[in-house]
């Protein structure tokens, strides 16, 4: 910053040459000032006159000192941070969740950190560990199993959690999940009101707790209808727009082919928009998820929307909740999704 | 986890008790061994028989010990992690990028923790100082402004850094740029070569580097060609589907409206198409970006695509070969981009 004078393009050492980290010591003989002086201005205490501090900064920038705050902060206990660690950052309904969880950190003077699993138990357990070690105040974590039994071994005893999308049974913390089933039984409503009888489910991996939930939701809203349960109609991989193909392909074929298609998240209704391009027959759909731009396909997608933003907030609120101490023991929270109406959920059978 | 004997639900001390952390003398008490056994274990060094690893490991999940790595690890110097700070994880764009640098840190071994700026040059300082004082071994940054003085103070002398889709004026380290400029050319190219010769440009906010270097080249790429550059057809602002409504009503309205539309990001496309929607023109449009979905909407939408995992990638790999000590200095690399040609695009003025 050219007001303190460094030269920008000298802040980097020769190739290959060791140097240390200036000190508070450094900084204070450079300023012509004791430690003590350097080190309230350091940690934003009182008594220093302005024309002081002035220097200390100028020599705080020329050596390019950084407060060591993990050294700092390991003896006050905790560093004002939060960490998360999520199954894919780059997934649009995670992504809106972690900028609400972030916004609610800022506002509480908290930095976020953010890491993924992948799914991957043992990336998880090293998320979990790394964030953990380096003072994270607190943590919101997606669990990437249903037995979180590696997690367990990777939280501090003492830390603070809060687990989000997906349960994590038996550790403590407590845990807003999507009223899956909810969504689920209100899209079969809607598809039979419609005169719907033959409805399929196409749904991500099994060993997904949303998904599981999702289906099970399914199959049971199905038989409270009298309708029949028909596994040719049900399937559930892994999304991509190939293997989409062919399962519809397989399900539009048959002689009591479904009239209708429910998904189970935003990457199976992409996989299956992709796949509807081939076939000759349109079947209604409707999407677990929003998206941007399902307002203008043609048909407009009818969708079960989550509340992935209040989701997050709720998260990071409660998480600061229980750092405060004003809040312990394990709750579990059900967010309502909606139905979205837009035209393909509403086309006739 | 149920092998080490862990109670699961007595992991939590309860409200307002305090307890203090578990230390290597206690998990050695506990496991009735030396604490340099348990240092051992701890930093996975041989000598120890399988069978007093496994009481220590035994210990280590009973009392819930935990290692505390920033304080080993400020000795040792560096922790394995990379840091990113970037504007906005929720854009598509720039999580895209964030997975393909994720993956490159994890085949290096690495952590990666994401923090966001929003574009807030304070925010940014914050989230950078926060990560240096975790011992990150490096950083990447997209920079939130074009005068990057506050960055400066924030980056501890010795860091290795390198720089996203915006460059950082003055800092050291290398700069992964999209040729924004060759993007636009081809696009005016484009839809010259399908006789537009009223394109207008509607860009994000005027202050990011990206719509600069695009808007500037939309002008220069007309006066190139000929064509007139009128400010009525070149609108910057934050992208929302009500102000690109009224500047779209505006632009088609003019006596010589234009026939075709370039975007400034996937963003300005949103809402240029939600804007289109009601309108009874429909010019052609190129947008900057390319998304899901663009190929299913009607028209498909053209676009300029960027290769946001390629960026991501080649950054992440340019920082570890910093960090190696095996590359100094500062290149600035700029990616091609790649006209996808899908129908918008191609519409006759």
């Amino acid at each position: 910053m050219s007001e303190f004078g460094i030269k920008l393009n000298s802040a980097h050492p020769p190739r290959g040459q060791v140097r240390s980290r200036p000190t508070m010591r450094d900084v204070a003989k450079r300023a012509g000032v004791g430690i003590k002086t350097v080190s309230r201005v350091v940690n934003k205490e009182p008594g220093v006159s302005d024309d002081t501090k002035a220097h200390i900064l100028c020599a705080i920038a020329d050596l390019g000192f950084r407060p060591n705050i993990s050294a700092r902060d390991l003896k006050q206990g905790k560093t004002k941070s939060l960490g998360l660690v999520c199954e894919d950052l780059s997934e649009p309904f995670q992504s809106c969740l972690i900028r609400a969880v972030e916004e609610v950190a800022i506002k509480h003077g908290h930095m976020l950190f953010v890491a993924s699993s992948a799914g991957d138990a043992d990336r998880e357990q090293e998320a979990v560990q790394a964030l953990s070690s380096r003072q994270v105040g607190g943590l919101i974590i997606t669990p990437a199993r249903s037995d979180p039994g590696r997690l367990a071994t990777a939280l501090p005893k003492d830390s603070s959690v809060v687990f989000v999308d997906r349960p994590a049974p038996g550790l403590i913390g407590d845990c807003i999940l999507a009223d899956n089933a909810g969504g689920i039984h209100a899209a079969v409503q809607h598809l039979t009101n419609h005169r719907h009888r033959r409805i399929a489910f196409i749904g991500d991996q099994p060993n997904l707790f949303t998904q599981t939930e999702r289906v099970d939701a399914f199959r049971h809203a199905l038989q409270e209808r009298g309708l029949p349960v028909d596994d040719r109609m049900i399937s559930m991989q892994r999304p991509d727009p190939v293997t989409a193909a062919a399962t519809l392909t397989d399900m539009l074929n048959l002689r009591d082919f479904p009239t209708a298609i429910i998904t189970g998240n935003a990457l199976c209704t992409f996989a299956v928009l992709h796949g509807l391009a081939g076939q000759k027959r349109r079947p209604a759909l409707i999407g677990f998820d929003d998206f941007a731009m399902a307002d203008l396909l043609d048909p407009a997608v009818t969708v079960i929307a989550q509340n992935a933003a209040r989701m997050g907030e709720l998260a990071a609120e409660l998480l600061f909740k229980r750092l405060s101490g004003a809040h312990t023991g394990s709750q579990t929270i059900r967010l309502a999704t909606r139905l979205i109406v837009r035209g393909s959920g509403e086309l006739a059978p």
